[in-house]
């Protein structure tokens, strides 16, 4: 049986401003499209509060679940920032200072109070690995298959390009507009979704400058089913008296 | 002993395309912002795929565990809505056509297979109750603790506001920047909120317009107790010889 290989990964989004509505998270779709681009599919995010039993219980779900668990928030200098020793206790090990990032923080002079406040960004689980980041942000990290990030979307964004992971099939996707609402052609949908039960078809009412449509969006590991389930749809269009619309792929709609 | 009065809430975004990276969640935000304001505090929030089992283990672990659930997605027509079917089953009951829905839908004409597909939309867990909806698009509905509404915003948001919470004390929130880095202060705000743990002090860096520095976000029940530790985080910022910024409530910064 020639069944895709499937990688998966959970995002922790850690941070009371996220549940607050403080702040937007925008760091779960550019994960989620990167990951993506790597053949790595994300199953699952959740976001947690700044509180320690409910990071680590989270940590160990996470990662004795998915191939790959990624945080994001709560890796800086403050009280708030519990991140790396949330992390060491859902691994069972010391948190301890990293020599290598140690020596970078004591290299910029500063107060001994502010010194021992930079040195907490120091800390990290035993037999963490750094994650490089040119920024100069605080310091990510992994752990197992555990990859620890910034909060702030363009340290994320330093970051996470420097992790490796090995993925599996990629997801192709491909789109099709119904210029129609989702009822006219969900009952054809519904049975051609059984027939092809290898690809994934979605469905996505649009209403844009008074224009309300439907967008058809097809994804699967391989192109060529991808292809014809996508004109497949065109066809079931077709057979409601409407010519099919275009998608710019990566347009958002 | 004077504490708090929390109510919580968990929000559970249903949707493969919210974890493809397809579509940027923008529900979450304003349903924290939303509850806040009435005093509900959401603890917790998960993306999740449009898969039975996990939608229904989501709902029963959330609806146990929360005062309020609220859902998003998966309430239109299409083979991928299955949110009404996983919170009938999630809470032990059938799915049945609601008579309200139900004549609504009749009363617009269609063919057979079209009136099918719209009439999937009728269908409730036994018991459920009807939240308005003035858009027109697909119906929301309550069960027991636990709301469930469409994934669009522009639908969710006519929808949010029908539904009654019984909210808790509401939290205040009062925020001042320091034009410093987060570990030039980090030693003293960590023993300032270990004095006052009825309060939660935020530290969040910021980089804007070329400006650096550290948002400091005071949340808590009693507003006296807010502005007097902001009051204490100014001082602690002017010992640093930097004067404090003031910041525009709502501005997001």
């Amino acid at each position: 049986m020639d069944k895709p290989n499937v990688v998966s990964a959970c995002v922790l989004i850690i941070g009371n401003e996220i549940l607050s509505g403080r702040t937007q998270d925008l760091n779960l779709q550019y994960i989620a499209q990167t990951l993506g681009e790597q053949g790595v599919t994300v199953r699952e995010a959740r976001v947690i509060p700044d509180d320690r039993d409910i990071i680590v219980d989270a940590v160990k779900y996470a990662s004795a679940t998915y191939d790959y668990v990624l945080t994001t928030g709560g890796i800086g200098p403050t009280h708030d920032d519990i991140t790396a020793e949330c992390i060491a206790a859902a691994f069972g090990v010391p948190l301890v200072n990293h020599p290598e990032i140690e020596i970078r923080i004591r290299g910029r002079e500063a107060p001994a109070d502010v010194m021992a406040s930079r040195l907490l960004m120091a800390r990290v689980p035993e037999g963490a690995t750094l994650i490089e980041n040119l920024t100069g942000g605080p310091q990510g990290f992994s752990m197992e298959n555990v990859h620890v990030m910034a909060g702030i979307p363009a340290v994320l964004q330093a970051m996470l390009p420097n992790i490796e992971f090995s993925g599996g099939d990629t997801v192709k996707s491909r789109s099709v507009r119904a210029f129609m609402g989702e009822s006219e052609i969900a009952t054809k949908l519904g049975e051609l979704q059984k027939q092809v039960p290898s690809v994934d078809i979605g469905s996505y009412p649009f209403h844009r400058d008074g224009i309300y449509g439907t967008t058809l969006v097809v994804r699967g590991t391989k192109l060529d089913e991808v292809e014809a389930t996508v004109e497949e749809i065109r066809g079931i269009i077709r057979s409601r008296g409407s010519e099919p619309g275009e998608v710019n792929e990566g347009d958002g709609a």
